[in-house]
């Protein structure tokens, strides 16, 4: 019997690695022959720089770039065993914890530091680059990181704008001349597990500038100065990307990546599974065992379970998820092929109880599950 | 698909009836068309009334009786719907309820009305009598429930003695001719969850005593009137009573009808088992679900679903357990024959919060269950 552990990280609690290692246990307490595959998942956002690694056997590479100030900072990438691909997460170099509280600058924070580590990861002759938003302190549109790769933005007297996305007000053109045919061999995916357009009142601004620092005022500046980006974007390379589902996430780097590059975007879980091989793993596996910290309808929606689900059923292969809490209804996973879920909780417990447990409940409930589904009856 | 749900009572929370409802619903939500046969059960304990008359389509006989203290008292026992079997409790009219404080009299509270209920349940034609022990006022060694079956208890002078458990210290002799062909062709059965002997530190009057009302130097009479209780049957019948497993239970009423009339003591959900016709309804099922309020390591000590499992796997039926808490290791119950037990947690709750949602929890779990139970894996 072949059980494939792939589960997301219980955030705040335990990472994708150790969900694997507490159900896999529980896997071969029912049955000591099992073949367990640990496939330690992410959803695009914490924990996935950990499961590319460990899932491709990589190494993590550090480099002295430049963080959303511009000051230097030192970061990290993953790059596969293969050196074929690379996980950039955005906010190792231009993320929000990088800034005091008081260094917050909405308009002048800038991607740049992390379009070097992507520059590096192509300059090591990566095939593909997956590049994870969230928690960036940025609204740049991802001009910074395009910079990088040889992109250059310029106004009307044809000087190059400063970083950060309030210059972007005066632009005028996108020159991507200086783009090599490494970047553009490259194929570069966008983890985005937000809809939200580039601009408008659900916009990069107006929904995640607040939390980077910028004023009301800041907010009305920045959402013109990214709609100027997405008129040039339009201009110059046929794109339309002001109203593009997910082109807000990161600052707009989403959108800038899109439209000036052709970055592919896809749900964080679905190009992690894609990279680390969840479908091979998958094939003629006789149980998939996902699982995340809660588990609701919303999970649905592209996370884990649901994409391990989903994959899972078209190999024919059940799926059974495993969560800290589980809060029904549970149609819409059922649906997407997810064929039971079930709370590690085993009886009234808090949640910091849970969490601590959390461990040795995975293994118990993984054990009763495999039970389950194997017994036959007699003893 | 033919899914037998068999739980006891969540104690304190639903009757074992609603457990089969929630528990039901939930099975078809999965499987609209499975056929659910709804068995509830109960060890003897709390109840065992209820899922008796529940089981076997059967009627309360309300009779007017008396009390631990010979008062009257209206107490009811249930006769099955053919008319061939009855289950006492005991606690009807011999049970602590039934006196205040203050009326605690444990050297002569008796056990007379219970046999007047049993007396009646044979008067009426019942092949078998199942008497279920628990929360007696008494410590009489069951003389009271055997006189009013026609048995005698007579002191040196040839007196009959007064009722309760003191006076046995005068027992001389037993005379049993009164006892009816009636009787002594029905079946006596005693629920017997309890391993205390009937005498010694571990004996009726030593473990339960005190809860009855007596005193230390009572405690001392009663065990030596006990003790003389079991000498006389020894004498008399050749029953050895003293150290037997269970005679103990109900102040010693299960060592006094082992002893003089020959009834057989057995684990209560057993009986409850055989009664129900547990064995009738697993015969070609494809899953048992069973369940109790708690579920831990003591459930294989003859508890509802240590019960339901090993006739489930006898049958080739593999069972699966649903709890309030289940609480490791299950090891004898799995090797018992439970395939599986989970909590109907959902997450971190309080128990408060768990047992007023106790019905919907059980429904999505068994829902899920039964998915997993099902699901080949495809959508």
């Amino acid at each position: 019997m072949r059980v494939v552990v792939a589960p997301d990280s219980f955030k705040g609690s335990l990472s994708a690695a150790r969900v694997c290692a507490a159900v896999g246990a529980g896997v071969r307490r029912a049955l000591p022959d099992a073949d367990v595959v640990a496939v330690p998942m992410a959803d695009g956002g914490e924990g996935t720089l950990d499961c590319f690694l460990a899932a491709l056997g990589g190494t993590e590479i550090a480099l002295d770039v430049t963080d959303p100030l511009g000051r230097p900072v030192r970061a990290r990438y993953g790059l596969s065993g293969d050196g074929r691909s690379a996980v950039v997460e955005l906010a190792a170099a231009s993320g929000l914890p990088l800034l005091a509280e008081g260094e917050l600058d909405a308009g002048r924070a800038d991607t740049g530091g992390t379009g070097l580590l992507v520059a590096d990861a192509i300059r090591r002759g990566v095939d593909e680059v997956l590049v994870c938003v969230g928690g960036s302190a940025t609204t740049d549109g991802g001009t910074g990181m395009l910079r990088a790769l040889g992109v250059r933005f310029i106004d009307a007297e044809g000087a190059e704008l400063p970083p950060g996305g309030a210059a972007l007000a005066r632009l005028a053109a996108i020159d991507d001349s200086g783009v090599s045919d490494a970047v553009r061999a490259t194929r570069l995916r966008v983890a985005c597990d937000v809809t939200n357009p580039l601009v408008g009142p659900n916009g990069a601004a107006a929904v995640f500038g607040p939390q980077k620092g910028a004023t009301a005022a800041q907010v009305v500046e920045l959402d013109a100065a990214l709609g100027r980006l997405a008129d040039v974007i339009a201009e110059r390379f046929g794109v339309r990307v002001h109203d593009l589902p997910g082109a807000g996430a990161a600052g707009g780097t989403c959108g800038g990546l899109v439209g000036v590059l052709g970055a592919a975007t896809a749900r964080g879980a679905d190009l992690v599974a894609d990279l680390v091989g969840l479908d091979a793993a998958l094939a003629g596996a006789d149980l998939a065992i996902t699982g995340e910290g809660r588990l609701d309808a919303q999970s649905a929606g592209g996370k884990v379970p649901s994409v391990v689900a989903a994959r899972a059923s078209r190999a024919g292969v059940p799926t059974v998820a495993l969560a800290g809490g589980v809060a029904g209804p549970l149609d819409a996973l059922h649906a997407l092929g997810l064929t039971a879920a079930f709370s590690i909780a085993d009886g009234p417990r808090s949640l910091a109880e849970m969490t601590s447990d959390a461990p040795e409940l995975l293994t118990a409930l993984a054990e009763q599950v495999v039970r389950l589904r194997l017994d036959s009856g007699g003893v």
